[in-house]
């Protein structure tokens, strides 16, 4: 059998639970026994004695023997009633429904736990976020824009940039999840026919159905109006919320790969672990190239998601069925090893102080420029003559270097030694040293941060605490 | 010049204000003044008659003017300050802020308030899409699963159904409202260091600054750890949104276009217009196709939003530039072209209730069938033996009617003549008769529909009163 | 093991086996015998009872074992060596390549393979297109533009217009296989540098090493400049062709999914087969849905591989690695069981003549309003009487038949009772009675595409004559 | 009026000109022209005095009065039909066509002159590819994989890389340029009934007239089976073929970022210009940013067009109108300011060899690793004893490195004074001093990218001398 490689090689064994076929049979049996007690309690003739007979074989899933059924019926919800039947011998399950009643329902199901799942991923994540701005949160560190040195930062700064990134899409998590509404038992075109039918036209009862199947479900709202099927920009919205969350582990993931590239930092190895035996320094960021992967991969799935939203005709089809089979469950999959293997970057991550504080070293004169200026001037020089005279040696000192003439940043020499500036030695040396400890509000920021989490983690002990399975 | 299609041709003036050059220019000016008012009430010597100066030129903007400096300058920005500065003075703006203290918080600003205008139009549309569901409320039609008859239902229940989709759109949008954070004041790698120089280090000050300014922009979150920028994801986030928006409309649309083909209900015509003059009889679906389109250019804006998020590299740089320019005024001109057109599809439409009872009429019996097999069944013949009956002559009246032996669905004669089901011809017409007034729970639906945009009607009365501009 | 629902429920065999990852073991192996035959014909040490030996077990595959070798290496490639080398009892595979000289040029075969199958399967659709064409290229059709009646066309001449555009990608296709360029045997850089040692600094040598691989392969071209990895952009490439070839099938089937709505077509059923048990009218479109929802699944591919192109950093890394993994494979499965399920579509499609002629009749006189007013302008009347007159009968017309006051299209009646147009009920009669068999050139443009596909046919004989598997 | 910033902002002239409301309305009274001609030659009676007229006033464009009255007619063709009338003072265009007989022959036609100004800009580009490579062919640099240095290369072989990667797409573009089809003159369902009535019923003139009408527009092929419109899945071909082009570019360019990064090259500046006045050593890659930005947006196109493509109901309506009106010019915009942009990027660009060959002289030790470990086993030591000594001297070297132990890789050092190995200083240095020139077959593969590109040149003098504007 051709294996899904998502499920395989990166999703965790509770993501494979939900979405594997026996997962999802067992679901739909136990959503089948929601139905039927619940039908029972509101006066249908349900005989305890089958919901017994049901519920004692609901996990016994063998889906060869489905499979075998669907060949003969040529109807895979027809094949599964049939088995379950079978098993139970009994035949009470599916009583008013329509194959959308069950089928939505399950899969809304299958969705909303994987919410849940992922959501406590994202604590998870976030925890380690806070703790890896905290503990690099005085570690001055050259900050880049357009890739190249501007004005210092601490590493723990950075890092609490992208985790404030993941804390604010996991606000729009929460939103999805708060909001996530299930189709209910509406019947072949939503109305209700057919449950209404079953109690002669009660409508009050028809309504305490749905309330009670809706409750067994655990979803915190329903839909009133719906077709054959609940409107697939929900689906959209799930996985737009998906894709949101991977931005930030994303955009770290590059800065990671680029700060490997100046060995500033690494997503560093496991114990024992060495890179290519040929080349033994070798440390390549795989992981990280594999979570900014699994990015393009969940936008790719939005790009179906969003293919399927605005395209209902009339009460509904399956034109969406194919997709969905593939986009829901490999969405999952795909957020989930984004979350094992991102979690493992951030346990495993390494930065080498020694060589953040020589590239720090290196740029900090242009990284001072400004201030520089500003003392000239207080000690009497006139603006204009002091921003000539530090542009003239700036701008030579940049070409000296990339023309290899000098080897080390000498501005400050250069500056100490012009007369125009009127600055001794020690005076620039002393800006400098102040620099070197230059980071602004970059503490009170990551404490701001840092504290947001760990509401989140006195919320949800248990997902913080995760741990990621090991990793390929 | 060449013009913004999208701006010119389908976006409604408010939105073109937000995002034309000089209602940009307008909105730096006023953050200028704000920041300026902040910094002096905090402390900084900034002279009061500068800022009545300022006040008093802000809106006086001279778009070529500026271009000309921005030759020069080559920089945008210094381009724009000395505009101002010419024009007031005074040299007392952008004091101890990069650029992107400016253009990031006025984008922004731009971003929130035309998310505010489009929820407006969103209850505008909900509060059509209420009327029109309650106006037809009991007007029994033909749903349609695969595009074939189904079941009976409402054409209010139908219509309910999209607006439903939408009332559950504008949820989604409102949580990103709600949570909208703006960037701040935090200098040009995020450390707010210019602004604590300025305040010569008093962290609390430099605090109350931001505090004060994003007051005045009147948003409800700010950003604590960026960089240069403030994540894309946020961008991302609001296309996201927009384009959720489309749905409910969308779908509606295609499904009144496929009616349009049935002849049961067209988007109408504007008093006195008529179709094609070669072909009078013509009416065209062109504002439901243009609806359609939109959706298609919102979902090409969210491949460029979510091209931008998760790709910051270090403190940020501007590769997003280009397509910022681009996709965020255009994502909100196409959805307000969205809206203003499907508001007119939602004023104009009609339903042509002949051809919608004929259609039921003509479809009534097979719609039937699992009631008469009930009937027979209690009145005492075989489950079997009246399934097998209603089958073949079902398949048969098929069967007649697409070779053209018939041209009236006679399933009902046909049952009639069967001694097997032994039903009357009076018994089998009292059972049409019932499947004529019957549409489920779709009533109640519609109210509880209705009960809900009401509300949001009741807090909003202006929104909910909206009507559209004339459309092309 | 969870099975990937694109390759288990609808692509075909020949597919599976491609990707599966027994066949591309059997791929790797007989590319790793390949470069050891090259190397010993161009005088490396390569035995030849070493050679015959890896022949032999080149097909024992024993994933299990290999996947046991894997947990102890950590390395994929490395386990699959030593795989090989154990079976045959050798170790000469892989001499001076790198990984990527092995996996980048298997997975190019993997995709070069697969193009050929699908270009078959165009051929194998474009010929049922020609014969459905040519089946119905006289059965007058009602042509719909904006979904509404327009003018009179034919049935064969609606398929042959989705045909050509099938024709026009299949040209696009064959430009993506005819440049289709292989990596080859360029190192770990791009510079050869591994083979050029091993071969002694030969150039000449480590050319025809690469030329005689290229030729195993049976690839048309083979890059020159490339780093560790090939351009993505040949990924994307492919990908898109792919997308390409859906269009043509996905709007036949959304047009035959409308036809199925006004019960002039349907795309079928297997002879015994019957519609739902409770409603035996219906006929569903499920096999067109699922080929419109194989489109939207292809373009979530595509977004994955543009994700891809263009974000090459120097010489490459592997952030594409899981993003090819899945994309690759699983865009061939999608397209595969786009034309399976196509193919039977086609096979099974059937148009309802008698309700196409209702249909025909009943907007005939619409239709043919233009020709009414020339034959009264040629007759004397003026042409602005005549336009006035005939535009109030129609607009009355399509009202009446709207409001139910009239059930059939009486426009004929109406303009024979005019005093102002001047023509007898005779003469309208005989311009409708021309217009019933007026198709203007669709009879030619069939032909035109007809011969088109027969020298396709003519070329390819065992593709045209491919007939699909049964489908779900 | 808010304008196209895509057009206004980074498109060049001749892009501005086809696209433009005045460019578009000549190109459309060339058409009517054109038709014009060719009906007076086929037999139809239009006057010779008309036609001069027409050719007279087409340069005439005003397109205010077009706007006025567009707004009584509510018919934009209808309304440019009267205006070109009036101007000529006669009512002989249009005679037999529909509006899509206009509009989309000069669409394409837009399209198709799009394309081939696009081709030019390519070769263009190609030709400062190859200078820069034959520039830097011998300049040694540090290959890196996942962003760390693994083996040595030439700048020049980077580059050709990269260039390569922009033939192969060249390649793809002129298959779409090939083969690319007009829709020519079919009529409202595309079954050519009017013009057949025009020239009563003679199908032969019918088909000369379109024969002369696609050779008046010059272009390759055209449509035979049609509809309403040519099928959409063309545009997608179209705008994916323009995606395809800027992905060479556009990995180039995060490659320059990163080189940026590293001071080994930049992406240069204009004489005289200098970085941001506050840090005078930044030079910022803003260029190669907005290369990849507009790749962002080109994949937002793709995009749209891919929402299209597969979408026809029937024979055709407008529900891509207000797409194509968004996406077909802003795309050809787009990819032209990408090609303005990066031209001058390859005019401006710098490299530092000096910083090059320090990175070299860094890393090279590890390079050559392989190459000692074969020098030590040549001179007796045995392979095993050899590979360790040097494992264990190179991790230790990097963690030296990264600790700040040392700040030079001094592997070389530890290895000469390692009796294992028995390696001299000297015999070290000779291995590192033959690394140092060694990059394989870099500059054949050069040679063949030059040679190929030169072959271009000769071909198309003009477009590969082609110089962009200034740009923003």
């Amino acid at each position: 059998m051709i294996p899904n490689v998502l499920a395989e090689r990166y999703a965790s064994p509770a993501l494979q639970a939900i979405w594997s076929a026996e997962g999802r049979i067992v679901l739909e049996r136990e959503f089948w026994i929601a139905v039927m007690k619940a039908q029972r309690d509101l006066g249908l003739d349900v005989p305890q004695d089958a919901i017994d007979a049901y519920e004692k074989v609901k996990d016994s899933v063998d889906t060869a023997s489905i499979m075998a059924r669907e060949k003969i019926t040529r109807h895979d919800v027809k094949a599964r009633i049939e088995e379950f039947n079978d098993l139970a011998g009994h035949e009470q399950v599916h009583k008013g429904m329509t194959s959308r009643d069950l089928t939505e329902n399950v899969e809304q199901l299958q969705v909303y736990r994987s919410l849940l799942i992922v959501r406590d991923k994202t604590v998870a994540t976030l925890r380690r976020f806070r703790e890896r701005s905290e503990q690099w949160s005085e570690l001055i560190l050259t900050a880049r824009t357009h890739n190249v040195a501007a004005q210092p930062t601490t590493l723990g700064k950075r890092i609490a940039m992208f985790g404030e990134e993941l804390l604010s899409a996991l606000q729009a998590l929460d939103a999805v999840i708060a909001t996530y509404a299930v189709r209910g038992l509406k019947g072949a075109v939503g109305t209700q026919m057919d449950q209404l039918s079953l109690f002669e036209g009660d409508a009050e009862k028809v309504a305490d159905l749905e309330k009670r199947v809706v409750a067994h479900l655990g979803m915190p709202a329903v839909w009133t109006n719906v077709g054959q099927v609940y409107p697939r920009s929900l689906d959209f919205r799930v996985v737009a919320a998906l894709t949101d969350l991977c931005s930030g582990p994303s955009s770290f993931c590059k800065t990671l790969r680029l700060m490997a590239g100046h060995e500033t930092a690494s997503e560093g190895f496991a114990p024992g672990q060495t890179g290519s035996s040929a080349m033994p320094h070798k440390m390549n960021s795989r992981s990280c190239e594999r979570v900014n992967g699994f990015h393009v991969i969940l936008k790719g799935y939005l790009a179906m998601a969003s293919g399927l939203a605005g395209d209902q005709w009339n009460e509904g089809d399956v034109s969406c069925s194919v997709v969905r089979r593939i986009m829901l469950p490999d969405s999952f999959y795909a957020i989930d090893g984004m979350f094992e293997t991102f979690l493992t970057v951030l346990d495993q991550m390494d930065a080498y102080e020694a060589v953040i504080n020589a590239e720090t070293a290196h740029y900090l004169p242009f990284l001072m420029t400004t201030t520089i200026m500003m003392e000239a001037v207080k000690s009497g020089v006139g603006r204009e003559t002091a921003h000539k005279a530090i542009k003239e040696h700036a701008v030579a000192t940049v070409a000296d270097l990339r023309t290899g003439k000098i080897e080390r940043n000498n501005l400050i020499e250069r500056l100490a030694g012009d007369s125009r500036l009127g600055l001794s030695r020690e005076a620039l040396d002393a800006i400098l040293a102040k620099g070197d400890r230059e980071s602004g509000a970059a503490k009170t920021q990551i404490e701001t941060f840092a504290a947001a989490v760990r509401e989140l983690e006195k919320a949800s002990p248990q997902a913080a605490a995760y741990g990621p399975g090991s990793i390929l």
